[in-house]
């Protein structure tokens, strides 16, 4: 969903021009939507284009009124979010393979400011590999749920106790959304 | 992960063929080995075949000691509700389009015996369509992320009262996992 219109300043914006072709009548992209969008803007460069699952968590990630859509600012809080991730992934190919490794992810995750333990980090490894290496899309994927999942928990630890009590449905809610 | 060794019995297993093939040395399969296999037995029919995302929430549901790999057991237990999903998805896919409707999801989600509010289920089923419509491999997806999630809440539901507190770190585990 989206909140307001977007700034004049805006149809300046290189971004307006693919945001408003594929969002149409109702200014806003769903998940194969934003998929176009990013593909067309040649985002992802000579890396593979996202899935559809990774352009569903990043809806999801920024879907504050939950209608599975983006409006043109959200679109560029998410850009300005991709952007810092594939400056931190292209740092970490070295080797310009389009893949990082289990411990540079590792690495990139701490970098971010996510204060995780090493086995909450192996299970993310596992879940995010493909034969022993990290992608990019994958390393999105995770990146944006990751920052998803930290934002839900610290909205409900407002005593800034390192705890959150969850109802069941609420717990399903907050998690299946990404 | 594995448990134990199979029962004598797995070898007349018409199943046992197509993992032992695949699953090698040690045993095991991990996710992109699982989507060759549940590939090649054809379990999918007319269906597209699993993606490798929703093979990876399958390893996921069943990975007790996070290996991200699946034994025979836990590929046997994966089998048995892969053919309770199923028969569930081909009952509601009357006009054999390969999906159903948004809220035969949400019935097929009740008759599973989930107890979760319109709000839960709204946002479940906006994740899991495409142009309006649940394919067979996001309603599976979908079955095995709701049932780990749950399973996970209940089990740290140790007086059964409804509501589980999270430390961060656990919260992150728990839920990045699947």
């Amino acid at each position: 969903g989206s909140y307001g219109a977007p700034a004049p300043a805006a149809a300046n914006d290189p971004m307006w021009g693919y945001f408003t072709a594929i969002a149409g009548q109702d200014g806003e992209v769903d998940a194969e939507e934003l998929q176009r969008c990013l593909t067309q803007s040649g985002f992802t460069g000579s890396y593979s284009p996202f899935s559809l699952e990774t352009c569903r968590v990043m809806i999801a990630m920024l879907d504050r009124d939950s209608t599975g859509k983006m409006g043109f600012n959200e679109f560029k809080d998410l850009f300005t979010a991709l952007n810092g991730w594939k400056q931190n992934f292209v740092m970490f190919d070295r080797d310009r393979s389009g893949t990082v490794e289990p411990q540079e992810m590792g690495q990139a995750v701490y970098a971010m400011g996510f204060r995780i333990g090493p086995q909450a980090l192996n299970v993310i490894i596992k879940r995010y590999s493909k034969g022993g290496r990290i992608y990019f899309d994958d390393y999105v994927a995770c990146c944006v749920r990751l920052r998803a999942l930290t934002e839900t928990f610290k909205r409900r630890d407002t005593m800034q106790q390192g705890a959150v009590s969850f109802q069941y449905d609420d717990f399903i809610l907050c998690t299946m959304a990404i």
